[in-house]
């Protein structure tokens, strides 16, 4: 069953941590990023440690998740239930492990204070700072992990699916996210990535709303962007719509979004790199003039976090690998008059680009 | 009007904090937990760095949030817009303050990452770690925070009115979330502090569980803890319910969480130890019998952020302050039969404990 593959994968994905840090002259690694625990483990709380040798690997939590790691982890790792501090049964089991000198620590996942006990309690080690050791792994999505965001992208359109209908002027965009978010549990979605987006009207060009209490009024246009959770798997899509009916300028703008989202989509691909990327949507939208209007990058990775590896930006140098997901959502934001964005989720498989959100690219004339 | 309050206390708030510089020996911080920043500047978005030293305050951010920051900032602080790296702008405007040679740093809020940089391209200032220097000012609400919590836990309780006649057996506790999240969406709350936790029969005996596609039977117990947010400010509510005829043990059960739960949020009282505000409820479980099965402490403040000081714990030695607003949730948890937890949100004013979560302590009978 495909919703199982993403655990029994577990085993292979320590061993690639293992041969990681064999590269990087590590004897070890404690991991604190709770995603990069969740790809290793299973594990899905809030609460974790994770030490990982060539022999051991060690996980840590605490008394409020003892039935939780029981059943998520299993044997993948050796479980330590802890009632007061994980740092305190850390530096009681570390001890007893053999051959460990030069360990690896989360840099980007380590708070400053966290980072002190390493120099105290954890003074007889040398503490080496890594970064994307596990995110890097991540990357690269199994079988399994692609069915779940496949998941998650279905969970989202048939959320929009049954939003667009009950959509009206005069409810508020605090409204709209209620009967959305309602639609995405209806679907089976576990949480919300990231809070959700419902922008109307002139709110529409700000390129990270919240909602708010505005009311929606006719001729308004409407930005959504939400996504769905599925076993800790993460979907994103963006559609903009319109409040009654669309003038000729809304739709043009519309139209020159919604090419440059599908030129950009299709056309992605394994080994380009993300500023070329970038450029696909970028260049099409600048030979349509309205360049300057589109002031964010294009996209980034989804998975167990909604912002993850590879970015798809001006900035961006390295090459796209097989198997990661993507975001494509260009867009176009007029201070003052409103803003149109178009994203969707695209899995890049070796023999091309593959569209996982399959939601109408059309501007939808609401009410 | 109530809601404004918050915005005009910043330059008092300011103030405070600089009076805690002066006794920490430091000519200025830099502050990088949102919730901090949100509390001194009101910006509520997710990207800022703030300095603040005797003379000035310094607020930097990104394009994204151009707009925002003129709105939310105004002329509290310096706004600075950054194009690129936070980082990059802050090391150009440091250097052309005056009389800055030791500076804090929030250890609680910075990664190891961006400790790095303070070492390497701040290496002309001394660096000290601080912890809870804006926390222990945010502790102590004024007459604004208050109405606003006050807001938050209406909403949480108005969506709860909404929701229990709409729950019956059959739907699962993905369904009762969406349910009770819209109602608080039309309550107008603008976000969800923390995932909303439902969870049904056995499942309600884990601490710590979220919402899963369990299916409410006839007979289960069904507890919902979750939030409602105003302005950045957090409530933080639970019941628990039957599912239709509850049996005379689970009203038992009940009845002694209630009591508990009834006698701390009458009893706590500033100037109380947090161990001592712990106990009010500990202790009559323990005369119950129950001990064994209330496994968590007691409570927590609440404000800008959903776990905030003081806590109400075995372990806490702090004394509660005037102002602060704290969360009443003792519990009982039998493995395998189900669990109860009854919490309300109490305000510690100086003339006793004020309950903002005005909801039915009755045990419900749903369907």
């Amino acid at each position: 069953m495909a919703t199982r593959e993403p655990r029994d994968a577990r085993p292979a994905r320590l061993d690639a941590l293992r041969v990681a840090l064999d590269k990087a002259h590590l004897d070890g690694v404690l991991l604190s990023g709770l995603a990069n625990i969740r790809y290793l483990t299973g594990f899905s709380g809030s609460s974790a440690l994770l030490f990982v040798s060539q022999r051991d690997a060690i996980f840590l939590t605490d008394f409020r998740y003892e039935t939780q790691a029981a059943e998520e982890v299993g044997t993948v790792a050796h479980v330590h239930i802890e009632a007061q501090s994980l740092w305190t049964r850390l530096w009681a089991v570390l001890p007893q492990l053999a051959g460990l000198e030069v360990l690896g620590f989360e840099s980007a996942h380590l708070e400053h204070r966290d980072f002190q006990r390493l120099l105290e309690a954890g003074a007889r080690w040398q503490w080496r700072p890594s970064v994307d050791l596990v995110e890097t792994l991540r990357e690269r999505k199994d079988t399994g992990e692609i069915a779940l965001i496949q998941r998650a992208a279905d969970a989202a359109c048939a959320a929009l699916e049954a939003t667009v209908p009950q959509l009206r002027a005069g409810m508020t965009e605090l409204q709209v996210a209620g009967v959305l978010e309602k639609a995405l549990r209806d679907a089976g979605s576990e949480g919300f990535p990231f809070p959700t987006i419902v922008a109307s009207g002139e709110r529409s060009a700000l390129p990270h709303a919240r909602s708010s209490r505005r009311e929606l009024r006719n001729g308004d246009l409407l930005l959504m962007d939400f996504g769905a959770e599925v076993e800790g798997y993460c979907s994103d899509i963006t559609r903009t719509f319109v409040v009654g009916k669309a003038t000729e300028e809304q739709r043009a703008i519309h139209d020159v979004v919604r090419q440059a989202n599908r030129v950009a989509a299709s056309s992605v691909r394994v080994g380009m790199l993300g500023r070329d990327a970038d450029a696909l949507a970028r260049d099409y939208i600048e030979r349509c003039g309205f360049g300057p209007l589109f002031g964010h990058s294009l996209g980034h990775g989804i998975g167990l976090e909604v912002h993850e590896a590879p970015r798809l930006a001006r900035t961006a140098a390295a090459a796209l690998s097989p198997g990661s997901v993507v975001t494509i959502e260009p867009g176009i934001y007029r201070p003052g008059w409103g803003g149109v964005r178009v994203e969707d989720d695209v899995h890049l498989a070796t023999r091309g680009p593959l569209l996982l959100t399959r939601f109408s690219h059309e501007l939808i004339e609401l009410g």
